[in-house]
């Protein structure tokens, strides 16, 4: 039994008239008068289905292949030919098609072949894979992931896992999940009348990590070039289209590398990245251009070439105060970017990527390195059409008596910090990262709206099912 | 400036008499009282140092260069020349040595030159990537994972990610982490006097997730061929060398796979990761022939061409029994096979990987499909050298009505696994797939014996620092 493929036959790599056996699911089904039913069979492989003939001397003809509906699972065993149809250029004359499973009560199955909304398809995620839509997030989805991979890897970074569950809290901001197997009706408390998180499972209060970047930067003050990909969290309750409990960051980390040096890095991963979607999802960029966003694949291929605006954060301010009366609030220098900042940066003033430098350190986070001025560190960010920030970095401040400066300024505890102060104490030296925020980069690939399509099973506030 | 990587010069990249920079940190300094000192210098790019001659002509030799001890971090710019030493093929001779980050008390820097233990390491678990062991480590983990993500796409697998914080229970076993933003000092309790969940992030209560399994099932039988490579959470108060309370897994699952298809599957799999860790990593795993265990390369080796053994639980049984007196517990049909067993098998009887098929369904997971003898389930173990089990894998039950049989045999409610339920209502597929202990699999490379090591910061009761 030569198993193929939908994937295999559409790119023309199984030779026409050779009998092959798919294994999929019905698309769809028409019964032609003429005494044969064409089936539309997909199995993910690809956006595309195969269309299969069959003819009504199959013996389970009238008993099975007539009562096919949408989603029934088959194998179907037949010859490839050259379709005489417009908009394919193979099919398959069936000889045997085995109905492996079947559809209860079609009338009732949730994702029949009509139009559903992207809000009906979230409250049914299990079956949502199955659409043309989510199908094609998942194809992408993987490819973007791959190139990172391949983009970190053929330049000799190393990937490493960084905690999930943690004591510390990377950003000193950000709300987090508590992680615990204490027993509620069970609580211990000290004599100051504190639950006692010593009977905890780890001695102590824990929680789920908000970013690797602290643990990263041990890994890369020790073999150079290093990057994680994985799960954090925020425990924030903001229901937006931008926001996710739980997602998906790429964190690299490189040793000697100065701030100038990681812009360098992040444009050309992001280059990387949006040429790999193109050489091998064009079917699938194809999917989202006719259905959500007809610029996808134009702005993919422009940006791949083109070299990113990078502007002062001062410089940033001086262009949204001469605009400022599309805002909601005053700008004046100072200002942490919203939203609506970011985008109008990105898509209205310079229409293609912007990375702006050199923030205000009092918006931002204690590891960031002080610039010269004393008043901004070295960060930046990546704002793009559509997202706002894809990527947030900077250069980390290797110097230990300015990074106790700042941990003292932020009111943090020194003792909290004990073990990554030690970096500093330990053969210093400069060094640089970035975060890029898995789900946004799908989303901007795809152009769709809401993270909410763009990761498998989305978790937000009251929302768990699956 | 020409920065290049250790590595590169020791694979010969870099031409003889050019001028290069190098970045990273000092292993160790011999002065040679013919006017020149001897620097080994490693970045982490391979295990290998390179040496660097510095002479006492340079001006800052006396003041900084004789000063430099372990770790302190440097970029040295000089020339590439073959080396007389028989150890090495290339050494630098400097023309710069621009001393970066100095090191604090040398004579109490955790990890100085000398030896120390694995037990000493995990408590400066922040230091330890700068060790050859931690950072071979590191760079295998690395190839590991990467030829895992390859091995898959490159055979039609999607990469997907399956939630980690989840409200179900994979295994209907195993004690997990709570996830929840209550505040212990402000529980609500409902009329029956139980926690009042509704107030919780998601609305309900939430754990961290053991397994991907059941969502990858539904992209399974939507996409056909998934994996994930996740993290998963055991609150497991076991202390042992063999178990981390948080740990990677790799979940392939396949739709239309049977149990040997599988089996196959989890072979080749196998069999690629080693070719490629053997391909690429030569150098480290040297280093832990020469430090911690000499097998490691021949019994990769071997294993990368020989055929696995397979063997059905039943018969293994009878292997076991006939060696009975071996063991703590008497051996019986229908018993759980524990590590003294499973380590048996695979080291003393058959002393190579082996495969046990059909385990007594009374001690495997309800979603395993149960054979026509109703007593055993398509279920296999992959059985290795000093790790025992590394891969667990089943047929999936696809026939609902077996599944509810199933379900209700093990007093687990229906409606807990509706969604579930529902991929076996729509075009259910026989579908297969396995977990394979990403740890575990790094354990077994390296010849640690303690997964303690094989991860950058692990996570045990009462252990979470860092």
């Amino acid at each position: 039994m030569n198993v193929v493929s939908v994937v295999d036959i559409i790119q023309n790599k199984i030779i026409v008239n050779s009998k092959v056996t798919i294994q999929g699911w019905v698309r769809n089904r028409r019964d032609s008068k003429a005494g044969f039913s064409f089936l539309t069979i997909y199995d993910g492989s690809c956006n595309k289905s195969i269309q299969v003939i069959v003819n009504n001397n199959l013996s389970n003809y009238k008993t099975e292949v007539l009562l096919l509906t949408t989603a029934c699972s088959v194998i179907i065993t037949g010859i490839i030919k050259n379709s005489p149809f417009q908009n394919q250029n193979f099919e398959i004359k069936a000889i045997k098609v085995n109905v492996v499973g079947w559809v209860k009560n079609p009338d009732t199955y949730p994702i029949s072949a009509k139009y559903h909304t992207v809000e009906y398809l979230r409250e049914v995620a299990h079956l949502r894979p199955r659409t043309s839509l989510i199908g094609a997030v998942a194809r992408i989805r993987h490819v973007i992931a791959q190139s990172i991979h391949r983009f970190f890897s053929d330049q000799g970074y190393f990937w490493i896992t960084t905690p999930i569950i943690t004591a510390s809290d990377t950003e000193g901001a950000g709300e987090m999940f508590r992680v615990s197997t204490l027993n509620y009706n069970e609580l211990y408390r000290n004599g100051k009348n504190e639950i006692d998180f010593s009977k905890d499972f780890f001695g102590r209060e824990a929680f789920l990590s908000v970013s690797g970047q602290l643990n990263c930067e041990a890994y890369a003050t020790a073999i150079s070039k290093v990057y994680t990909f994985g799960p954090v969290f925020r425990a924030e309750n903001s229901n937006t289209s931008r926001h996710l409990a739980e997602f998906w960051m790429i964190e690299p980390e490189v040793a000697f590398a100065t701030l100038s040096d990681i812009i360098v890095i992040a444009e050309k991963m992001l280059k990387y990245i949006f040429s790999e979607v193109l050489h091998k999802c064009l079917d699938d960029l194809n999917f989202f251009v006719n259905n959500f966003n007809k610029n996808v694949i134009s702005r993919l291929e422009k940006i791949k070439d083109i070299d990113f605006i990078q502007i002062e954060y001062t410089d940033a301010i001086k262009i949204l105060k001469k605009h400022e009366n599309f805002f909601k609030k005053p700008i004046s220098w100072g200002i942490d970017f919203s939203s609506e900042h970011e985008r109008y940066l990105t898509e209205c003033y310079f229409k293609i990527p912007v990375i702006v430098k050199n923030y205000p350190k009092d918006i931002k986070a204690f590891y960031m390195r002080i610039n010269k001025d004393k008043k901004t560190v070295a960060s930046m960010d990546v704002l793009m059409q559509d997202i706002g920030e894809i990527i947030g970095g900077s250069q980390r401040e290797e110097r230990l008596d300015m990074l106790d400066i700042r941990l003292n300024e932020m009111n943090i505890k020194k003792e909290n910090y004990k073990w990554y102060r030690d970096l500093r104490s330990y053969g210093t030296v400069p060094h640089s990262g970035f975060g890029v925020g898995f789900e946004r980069l799908v989303a901007y690939v795809t152009g769709l709206k809401n993270l909410r399509e763009v990761i498998p099973f989305p978790r937000t506030p009251k929302n768990i099912d699956f």
